[in-house]
């Protein structure tokens, strides 16, 4: 069918109720109320508004649909049948082992899906990430549509993106909110009061519509007009009913994430089970996402000796590959001064995405843009990316290929204290599925790896450091993801210390100093903190029987417990010492900071000396 | 001085400024131009409306003053000096190492600091935690006002605030908005639009104020209108300019956080180093801080083999602390129905806070409470604490008292799939300076362990899970922090299989599986992940040689890292192999997730005999 009258919209909405119901059923878990709220909503963008190939779900003319309340999976899956994309049988085996049909909706699994949702609040900032893709790089003329809960609006994220949105002027986005009325177990702050989400929405730029979200016609026109409304981005404000359309759970509290208890009797209600089919309009011709000139890439070269800040590498080595690579884009959260961003957005300012200060949407908006094909660079300091954790987390779940770059780390930074000092982004990055975490001592290195994340997949993190170090590596050097640098070594070597980024100054520092006290160790630079260099560490091991690493973070999840990643398979483990961050640090001097926690070139010697003299090592 | 004159004010406002260009000129660093904008703003709220008691900070009717905009760190402690709590020498000793006067504010070192900012968008959140205290517990007239930069409105987390304050009527709460128009980097989106924020704090049931940020006859009104507007926050929305009063900077940009290019000269222009004193209004008298009853704590007592959920034991241990303990409080974001907190919030409305789903307010609410001398406990799913880690981050650094437990553990959830997984909750909660982590097995350990983490201080996560699980332990078992269990030993142990939560019940199956193979393994229940039970482990170590360690967390900072914490000073290291969530899990169900993920008593002994096998094990 096609879906143009009210009649057929009607029926195409009470099959998605219907299916919902099913699928929920047959799992024996899921949220059905939670999909039945939205059916028309959904009914009506698909068979209306929505322009979309299922059998080109990379066609770049497509619109993009996001569904925030990702609980409400049954409803897409059921929009996905309908739309002739996946079968009945596939349907049933929702949130089965094997099954693509998750859960929550996730796109490594489902070519339709544009990112995992499931995590509220999300999916309006990563729409953003699309609208700017769209309006200002690619300028294709496809919507994005994110369909939300209202619960979710208490999310401060969803502001991040209201605000990001309204100032940006992105009328190609269109947040359709499900007004239910219910949350998880209970009420909503608002309830039905279309009007308290009005005048948030209008007070950050959007234009609003308020609607009955079961009135098709209703729904059909606010389309309409979020379509043609210029300058502006639209929120849908849809007063609907959790359930609808089966009495005995409809607008009920204490429901939220059941299937229906007798389900059989609920699609009777809604009028059975039949083959409503829709046919969605086809996007427009459009030209393929952005053909991506990639020229050769000039790295910037530093003088060994020369003292250079690896974040003031970083922004040099991100201006020349956005000169490199059309393709690479960058974002900050209103410190590119200080990260160096800035070098890209002098140079490129077109690929620049000043996100302000809201790290959640600028994590959202480079999964956003990684889904158009981009290849983002997004930073802040290390310590605000614990703003966007849970982000961060979810750009695993999507399969997302973006790049994170956090500046000032460790107490390195010196005299600004604790509340800027990156302490805990190495465990939190590191506990990220399938993520590489890198963390240079110079700036050659610095360079060659943020060229290297351009070629990482999921999510890769860089950290970077405040103050000036010199310059260790020619600028020809290589610098493999996963390997590491033995920058000092002898076959009487004592112990191993393990280092990266400001410790590999001070252990070499150390080991010169014990070298003329007839103590010769080894020195490491673990560069790739994740996936950690095995072979070099374990034959370090072997060799010199015990692992002294040292790390401007805290003790737990850091260098100390990646070095522990080469040993842990039954083979044999070298005694480990581990020297980190400690205590709570105030303000003080860099090296007073380095010195007050144990972790620089005085502190190593010292350590070692303390592991001779105890006869630990040999 | 008291500073009654609108000429005393403005001297006392231009002696802020001298002496915030002083503090950063002495200290090489900071932010004197920050400091400059807000003088005014601080002088009049110093002089006329703070009602503080510096010599009792602790007076349980002072009002409340949160620096949001922590890096303006030189203009508080002017105040603070003209309020005669520090002295000229001391002011001048800022950013040092050993001084109390951090590069940004922190309430364990300096006793008239509320909470440690430095990350933006967190003081009102927290203020909101205060006032809160003040109008639903406390019930004393104290304010809680938050002086905030302009820039820092784009975070999420404050319009989360703005939510929650606007909806419960927190009219004892003043937002004070230094809007100096320059961030970090540049111009602010609004620039000095003043309409603008206060079109946004109005839809979320704000009354605001507009004033010139340098009239002190217009700010003393606002404050004045403030404090007597009931039902609603109010939001002073200062229009100021940033380096105010010394032309060569004021308004400028590229000149944040640096001090003066000419201190000497500024403050000439500045009129002068005077020592001008103002008398701090004294509070009224007040009953101090809740008398709090401590009953008898009843815990709830489990029978061994019945099958309980973890989070089940929460609410009802949860419930009980509360009876016994006045000053016991919980929040939750939501999902109370899920956690178990309901249990609670059944028992003791009048303690219980719905925060909705914001959780970064939510744990800015524990630690505001926290801050009044409430001990919070605050809950929702694991996962979902990622979104608040900047705010748990900083909260070590205030020193903050708050108790976190995170439901639907690890893959153990089943069809719900990975977004709603706590997976990486272990590795954030230990790189958290100080902190306690817990994951307990069964349901009377869970009980006794919400009984202790009410006596920890700093952070203390508890991890509970969504299945039912056995009750292994009788209910009057004791399991003090730091601690451990070993369920099974023998003198013929082949290795020790060590396992939290869920993974116990299946370490304890595969040890019965291996047992009738002739393989003896050693069995521990590390509940205590942080501090770990160094003595236990070492002991196993050397007694059998090897660690198996499974958890139900992605393989980096989690039980297999903590494991090792007990071996890092150079003791000798037992060979370790460890079984833990390595890939993106989908939906299934619970047994089928631990099975696929190798964290499954078959998985287990499967493990063990390849280990013996390859005799890696004696």
């Amino acid at each position: 069918m096609t879906a143009t009258k009210t009649g057929e919209l009607t029926a195409l909405a009470r099959q998605l109720r219907v299916d919902s119901v099913r699928a929920a059923a047959a799992a024996g878990s899921g949220h059905p109320t939670s999909s039945m709220s939205a059916a028309d909503l959904m009914a009506v963008l698909l068979a209306h508004h929505l322009r979309y190939d299922f059998e080109r779900p990379e066609h770049p003319g497509n619109d993009r649909f996001i569904l925030s309340k990702g609980h409400a999976s049954p409803l897409l899956y059921s929009a996905y049948k309908a739309a002739g994309a996946i079968n009945e049988t596939e349907l049933l085996t929702y949130r089965r082992l094997g099954s693509r049909l998750e859960g929550h909706p996730t796109p490594r699994r489902l070519p339709w899906v544009e990112v995992a949702t499931g995590s509220l609040g999300q999916g309006l900032p990563v729409g953003v990430g699309m609208a700017l893709s769209g309006k200002r790089l690619e300028r294709i003329g496809y919507r994005v549509w994110v369909l939300c809960g209202d619960s979710e609006l208490t999310e401060g994220s969803v502001w991040e993106a209201a605000e990001h949105a309204g100032c940006e002027h992105l009328d190609n986005l269109t947040a359709i909110v499900d007004v239910n009325r219910l949350g998880q177990r209970g009420p909503t702050r608002h309830g039905w009061d279309l009007d308290a989400y009005a005048r948030r929405f209008q007070a950050f730029g959007w234009h609003t519509i308020k609607v009955d979200g079961h009135d098709v016609d209703d729904i059909d026109r606010a389309y309409a007009e979020a379509r043609s409304t210029l300058g502006q981005p639209t929120a849908i404000l849809a007063r609907t009913v959790k359930g609808k359309g089966v009495e005995s759970v409809q607008n009920r509290e204490g429901l939220h994430g059941k299937p229906l208890p007798d389900a059989e009797e609920a699609i009777e209600e809604l009028g059975g089970v039949h083959d409503v089919r829709v046919e969605v309009q086809s996007p427009p011709a459009a030209r393929m996402l952005h053909a991506v000139r990639s020229g050769h890439l000039e790295l910037p070269r530093f003088e060994t000796g020369d003292k250079v800040a690896t974040r003031d590498a970083y922004g040099q080595a991100l201006a020349a590959l956005g000169t490199a690579r059309d393709d690479v884009v960058a974002l900050d959260g209103e410190v590119s001064d200080s990260t160096r961003s800035e070098f890209f957005a002098k140079e490129h300012p077109e690929r620049f995405f000043e996100c302000y200060i809201a790290e959640q949407q600028m994590v959202a908006a480079a999964v956003g843009l990684a889904a158009r094909g981009w290849v983002p660079y997004a930073s802040t300091f290390a310590a605000f990316f614990t703003r966007a954790y849970d982000f961060i987390r979810m750009a695993s779940i999507s399969g997302a290929d973006i790049n994170l770059a956090g500046s000032h780390a460790g107490v390195a930074i010196g005299a600004d204290g604790p509340s800027q000092m990156g302490l805990e982004d190495l465990a939190m990055f590191r506990a990220v599925h399938d993520s590489t975490v890198l963390y240079p001592c110079d700036a050659n290195q610095t360079a060659h790896l943020v060229a290297a994340m351009a070629e990482q997949r999921g999510v890769s993190y860089l950290r970077t450091s405040r103050g000036e170090m010199p310059v260790l590596y020619g600028p020809g050097e290589e610098f493999p993801v996963g390997g590491s640098k033995v920058l000092r070594m002898s076959d009487a070597d004592r112990l191993t210390v393990v280092a990266a980024g400001v410790t590999v100054h001070e252990a070499l520092a150390a080991s010169r100093l014990l070298e003329r006290e007839g103590i010769p160790v080894r020195v490491i630079d673990l560069y790739s903190v994740k996936p950690v260099d095995r072979r070099t560490l374990r034959t370090a091991a072997e060799r010199t029987g015990c692992l002294l690493t040292v790390e401007d973070h805290r003790p737990e999840g850091g260098l100390g417990d990646a070095v522990m990643d080469a040993f842990v398979d039954g083979a044999p483990v070298p005694r480990v010492v581990r020297l980190a961050v400690r205590t709570m640090p105030g303000s003080a001097a860099p090296e007073e900071q380095l010195h007050a926690e144990g972790i620089d070139a005085e502190s190593i010697a010292a350590a070692v000396r303390l592991l001779v003299e105890q006869a630990v090592v040999r």
